[in-house]
């Protein structure tokens, strides 16, 4: 792909050509659908479903191994856990660092799930790319083209989450910019945008996921949890993302909510993640997609 | 229920006491769970799934009575079409009125289904309620508390859809207008809410169908062809409503689409809603619930 | 004009027209600038700046007159004050309704002011247009088609409230719906709109002034008073309004804002009131409009 | 409740303080009023008003140049210019890099005006720093903490600029981070926010204005730019956002707007910009400001 560094008159920037070239590498005309590749046989596509399950933030090897044993035991397949936190403020719980993700890939590594974790500076995409099997992108940074370009230049998969107040089209630009640098291995992430109403705390933009599936080969996957905010909503959230056609979900879960250093109350507990994962093999079967667990 | 006409001192409208009372009547202190009772011994309620189903505008004897025979068909309960339409533009199609009123009226009595249609002005519930079985309230009109008022003094079933930007809380208080007039039979709708994503008409609040049931005994059903406004959605939407809880559907068909005169893009074909109504009957084996049809 | 009643193969309301004609009456083509002529010969025009003031809900004649004074002693042209209120819930204060209008018509007699009140529903046009010299439409009834049709068969000039969702193309052709029936008395009124901002009631849309001054010859005044829900913003919003080419200005006032039945937290007192006053007549100057008022 | 054992172990971290402290560093209990100071004299604060001004992109030393004579013959104070710019699409002009830094740096010392330039990555901050006198944050890094982090560990001032989706609670804990590492060099600027209106490109959020100068002794300026997307609406928009109260205005300007690599539509000539100035002049008079300039 030309770039555009120094030469305003360079053909390929020209005023002219300053939307998207006529097929992004994003669409469906350069290729039908894509199937991530994960470690322990796991992928992400739109011939299976893959549950991503694990704590806000990693606090302890104790809480880290005890929330991959019970999501493992009720069908997640991959583990999240953020190690590094994007905090509204400076002075909020900023996350274990390195030492999180040390532990987040030893409950991997012990109980064979692949894991996800957010990295929030281009200066740390080598630290996180070490340790995980797929890097995160929140949904501040959505728009960080910065970072999504040097996330360009690994080949380990990204999640990228929509921002909250990223359009379908600027979302699926930003996933342009890490295609056209090279890697392949983008996952989207709906987790709600901001709206008006106060009673969840962002708004699901359920319709995204079909919009998204039409318009793209890249898997589309729903955080139901932090578009709630509310552990009461994730259920049947849950379930509808499924229903509208998303081909994974990414669900915060918590030994002890009460006790969580961050989200704890849009987190489940072992029980209703249990429950949940109960009604979603259902679905399942009746969507005619493959589980994805070993 | 006191009232506040002219008197700023009496108690009931007292400043202090300007919030709703501690017990509003749309709430679960008050009631479990609500059943609208219909003709046909249709009805709407939690144990229920109600399909609404019929075109944007009633445009002839003969498009109504074509689609109320295939929606019938496949599976729908009741019969929907605009007599009275209201339109951004007062060079738009407006409906046909009365004329329309009574051509739905045939079609619902020959099909044996019952009828839903909108009403537009206070002054037009009278002749509306001798033709429709439930009434319907317009998103431009949710907060229209003179004509909500006024239906709370009827007592047929009011179908009350929710403000492209009303809060929940609000919606739920629109409804309380209804209610303490009398009137115990509202239905409130999901139809989605303004925000700044263009690739749907409005967006879809999904989140809303779990917290409404949460809070409120009223049966909750979702519209998912004005929340779309691309038949392309209306599939995906339709079974993440349910999913997601929702008591029924409101989905617009037409025998013609390209020609319809109001709002053709979002409407189903015949063989799509077949299909469509396929989906859901399997659907609903999964949620337990019962597919009201006669 | 033609109409479409009730008929759908009437020429003008053939779908291939369903748009706006070519040149809507509200438009610059059809005319440049608007003057609305009022009682004791004061006129909102573009060389005009005429400040309208009172109370949320008028309450006792005690309080309607006081404020009458002092909103006329510090420069106000029109008198404001609500009869009938829509409030979001059934059980707040609703207004004094005839027994109001009557007061606010003996204070702008007493002290030589036009007065302006909101009609809520078609059936109290009448009423209403017997005694205010402006008909106010709320934001919640501003695509209330209905009640718009009508107020386009009466003279007496009728201020349109945006609506909190309603977008300036939609403002404007919600205007269209009274010009079309032959009343050319409309006034625009920017009152804020729906953002996911918390900090303000709602968010002022001042780039709408702006907007609507450049696509139509209707007069457009500014609302800060329910834009910002908080007293202390108006003072900078309505210096901000003028600036941005605003005719007019609608503040609310209270002789003890504390005591208020509605809408007391964002109304100014006598002496913040006339503190703006004089800030509005120097920027006037500046502006080179005439400051209305007798 | 548990600290934050693993993260850096600082005391500020812990968890019963998760919201700000009592009194963050951007409140007005910490301080009265910030006083930016800038060189050749030029200070941004409560008591003058500063214009920021120049083009989207830096495109040629030709175009520089002569837009800062054209900008600092107008009363312009401070010259802007991208050479790293943000784009929707990896496609778009990404500016001229250091090139561009370079080039803005001697039109501001030939022209004697303070320079302005954004920075889009940590990893740059050190190279802009070395050209720039004010390093601006996008709208899009609104949030990317990270990036805000290491710029308040220089001392140059930042100009923040409030992301679209940014409330104004979480803008001011976004400048918290800079503060919170030892930059007390901030400057505050609001540039719209995303709504439903499609009229212009954001919603300039003019009540944000009084809001945080009630909240913050830091500095608050205005980009009417980005905030209209049209040429046509800076005018008016920077006289609001003036007697709405801000201590500065950022305004794109270019020689020749058909011909810009970025935005020229929302861009004054050299015509409409020294009109706007002179009613800026005529403005600062009445709200007894100092205008900057040299």
């Amino acid at each position: 792909m030309a770039t555009c560094n120094a030469n305003p008159v360079s053909l390929s920037c020209n005023i002219t050509n300053v939307a998207t070239p006529s097929s992004p590498l994003y669409s469906k005309t350069y290729r039908d659908a894509s199937v991530i590749h994960l470690p322990y046989n796991i992928s992400i596509s739109e011939n299976t479903l893959a549950v991503i399950a694990g704590p806000c933030s990693i606090e302890s090897e104790e809480q880290i191994m005890a929330t991959a044993e019970f999501v493992k035991k009720s069908g997640a397949a991959i583990l999240r856990g953020g190690a590094f936190k994007p905090r509204t403020s400076p002075y909020s719980f900023q996350g274990m660092g390195i030492a999180g993700l040390q532990l987040l890939r030893k409950a991997g590594d012990y109980y064979r799930m692949p894991i996800i974790t957010e990295v929030l500076d281009s200066e740390d995409i080598t630290i996180v790319a070490d340790y995980a099997d797929i890097l995160q992108v929140g949904a501040r940074n959505c728009q960080n083209f910065s970072l999504l370009r040097k996330l360009g230049k690994i080949r380990k998969p990204v999640l990228l989450k929509r921002g909250m107040m990223v359009t379908i089209k600027e979302f699926l630009m930003a996933a342009e910019y890490i295609l056209a640098e090279g890697n392949e291995n983008v996952i989207l992430c709906e987790r709600g945008i901001r709206t008006f109403e106060t009673e969840t705390r962002n708004t699901l933009d359920i319709s995204a996921v079909p919009v998204l599936k039409q318009k793209t080969h890249l898997p589309v996957i729903v955080d139901p949890s932090h578009a709630a905010g509310n552990w009461k909503l994730i259920h049947p959230l849950a379930l509808a993302a499924l229903a509208a056609g998303a081909d994974g979900l990414m669900i915060e879960c918590h030994i002890k909510p009460e006790s969580a250093l961050c989200d704890g109350e849009q987190s489940l507990r072992p029980d209703k993640f249990a429950l949940l994962m109960n009604d979603i093999h259902k679905m399942n079967t009746l969507l005619n997609k493959k589980l994805e667990c070993i």
